[in-house]
């Protein structure tokens, strides 16, 4: 297979302090995108599946976020801790993990009843 | 629809002199960008369709790269004045323009006859 099975983008935007809208880092860098990065590596997932750098998602209120292409599933306020399940659930077993998923209906909103 | 109907991401990654692959912008910026963004918001397809930035996608030798999800249509050697017929045939008419794609095989190889 030529291209990308999956294709994982994990948002790294940072705005300035006092910025209306939440960061889903807070100076660039992302120990969830380092995380997901070893554990997609350990599991062997190279170079079917790619992590990602992205910029802004535009889900801010939601961050920090994660879009897996071309399932096009959204995780939201996911954190470094979280990497080990996605890897292993979703890009590994093919099961996206419910507790993490940002529900359709929040997408594109400011907000939204995910985890609080 | 809640999710994005397309979302585009547009390599912005910039290497430091003298590094072994090739970088997809010079100092980060990107006309290619910027020009996408504005053909897609004179098209009126906000917020349906997301104009992204994105970290390294790993096709350094085929660069500039987009890739479109979820179609996972990749284009190579994009430049900016690029952006419009991209905005105009693929995002708004659903046709991928097709001399700016990267062929399937070049995906993940280092070189490749695409545009010379």
């Amino acid at each position: 297979m030529a291209l990308f099975e999956r294709h994982v983008f994990v948002c790294q935007n940072v705005r300035p302090e006092g910025a209306p809208r939440p960061s889903c880092t807070r100076d660039g860098k992302s120990e969830l995108f380092a995380q997901l990065q070893m554990f997609a590596k350990a599991a062997g997932l190279a170079p079917q599946v790619r992590i990602n750098k992205s910029g802004c998602l535009d889900q801010c209120e939601h961050g920090p976020t994660v879009v897996v292409y071309p399932d096009a599933v959204w995780y939201g306020h996911v954190q470094a801790e979280d990497a080990e399940e996605i890897v292993n659930e979703h890009l590994v077993g093919g099961r996206p993990v419910a507790r993490l998923r940002l529900a359709d209906e929040c997408v594109n909103t400011k907000s939204c009843p995910h985890r609080g």
